[in-house]
């Protein structure tokens, strides 16, 4: 994956998303760029800038969704770091074959429509990695 | 805070300095930038290159340092997110009168020399925020 990482944004997890989109703006500055539902996920999630940063909340939409099962366990806080990629597809295949250990092994659909695929914390010393392809 | 921030760098908690640094160059394309003992925090940190993004892997020297409690607590993982800042004595100083709680109401060396402080988690959904002036 040499030369090919840029950060696109961290992912924050939160309880009340209307409440962080409130902090962030009044506290930090952040400008809310989008909203949008991920039935698939059973998160709702938004975009901020935080002047040429994006930084994502995700709140969970139902008691079942895995993002609520965080909240349970660790509370609100740090959920995964994306990186933007252009060719995600080959990354997949790349880091396969390395050995890397990956949550999905083709991609699907995230937020903003962008195909998007998750790298296993086991892989990354802890760290949830989310790889986006534009 | 507005118009100010900028973000400069996430934080991640390893065990082993040395093999985290292996992980990121070999299977993320990162570059090593800088090392450096932190004897005050009790930890040493390496400050990593991805492609324009900075990542600090931080790993504990004494078994008395509060990362190394925050490894035995929650593991490797995230530890914090880092934000460039123009004018950190007054960002403290406006974020204090809007009733942010933080760790430290006056700035102390960080990495590369940096005036730090670091706001409470408690006041930005469970994420540690570091701010910098470099």
């Amino acid at each position: 994956m040499t030369h090919t990482l840029q950060t696109y944004h961290i992912g924050l997890v939160v309880g009340d998303l209307d409440k962080a989109v409130e902090t962030y703006r009044t506290r930090f500055g952040a400008v809310e760029l989008a909203r949008e539902q991920l039935p698939a996920q059973e998160v709702e999630a938004c975009m901020l800038d935080m002047r040429g940063s994006l930084v994502e909340l995700i709140a969970p939409t139902t008691v079942e969704s895995g993002v609520r099962k965080f909240l349970g366990k660790r509370g609100e806080g740090f959920h995964h770091v994306a990186y933007l990629v252009d060719d995600i597809l080959g990354e997949l295949q790349r880091l396969k074959e390395s050995g890397t250990k990956l949550v999905d092994e083709t991609p699907r659909r995230g937020f903003g429509g962008h195909q998007v695929a998750f790298i296993h914390p086991d892989s990354a010393h802890g760290v949830l990695i989310e790889l986006v392809e534009e």
